[in-house]
């Protein structure tokens, strides 16, 4: 961040008065800009005890099977961008959304939020952002060609609770990892 | 939004290529500048069957009460975050926090994330953003003096999972309010 998004002076840096950390200030118009994690909201999708992964079509992680998931939007609730995630990624209509986990990834300013939903139907095909999608039996998910490890993480709590047939609300720090080919998360 | 916070140049609003919705983009240097919901993270302090409350020192919403809760930070957990307001507002050390609830205030783009906290002592104070912090019997909560709708939503599902002992994860969407003082949350 360089200029002020209000009237285009040059930035620094500085802790406000009040405040405790730097933030980007504007000594023209005074603006304090604000950087702040951003939440990336999904499911699990999941039809006659078999969950639906979308394998990526764009990068980061090109060609690497993910669960439908994306930013929330201004405006929306976390229930409907999941919803709408699901519908981007994989044309599939979500309902019966349950609350499931949050997973902080703060090395990249992210949290993710995760449900747990039913496909409404078998209507599902790759959407824009996926080469194909394909419904797996939690015994042949493709752990080794996952996209990141905040999905690995997900659909290993959702194999758990499944031999317990019980689904707690989950909350888990995901820590940097050096290994998964270089990925960030 | 209107100049590019990397180059400086006017910004114009259109729908990137592969997008759905409009966003700020410079035309310089094509960055694409997007704005996304913010979290507000904070618990309800518990101790010997009372919640601990706290009279705003600052705007929106002076002299009125609320719970420890503030905007999450880069590089900071949701739980880390809720700690830290919890000390920032009340000088208080809360621990074993529990998840709670997520409310979604899409209007004005927030997600708010709380969980259930003990309070570790009875050592607690106003911090700098409080003009007395205080510990009330459910009974006595002041209802009308709440400084925002999500606050008073929170207290609601509390005192609720309280009389069956349950306290379950809760998901609410907040409505925009007219009353409450103008508040605009």
């Amino acid at each position: 961040m360089n200029f002020c998004s209000n009237c285009g002076e040059r930035l620094v840096v500085l802790v406000p008065p009040g405040d405790d950390r730097p933030r980007f200030v504007c000594n023209a118009c005074e603006t304090i800009h604000y950087s702040n994690p951003k939440m990336v909201v999904g499911c699990v999708p999941e039809l006659d005890g078999r969950i639906l992964l979308c394998r990526r079509a764009i990068e980061p992680r090109f060609g690497k099977w993910t669960l439908p998931a994306g930013y929330l939007e201004n405006g929306e609730t976390v229930a409907d961008c999941a919803k709408r995630e699901a519908y981007e990624e994989a044309l599939a209509r979500v309902e019966n959304l349950k609350s499931y986990a949050l997973l902080n990834i703060p090395f990249i300013n992210q949290v993710y939020f995760i449900f747990r939903a039913q496909l409404a139907n078998d209507d599902y095909q790759a959407g824009n952002e996926s080469l194909e999608v394909k419904l797996y039996r939690t015994d042949d998910i493709p752990w080794s060609e996952l996209a990141f490890p905040v999905i690995r993480e997900v659909l290993k709590l959702y194999c758990g609770d499944l031999v317990t047939g019980e689904f707690p609300f989950h909350m888990v720090d995901i820590a940097p990892q050096t290994g998964m080919g270089g990925a960030h998360q």
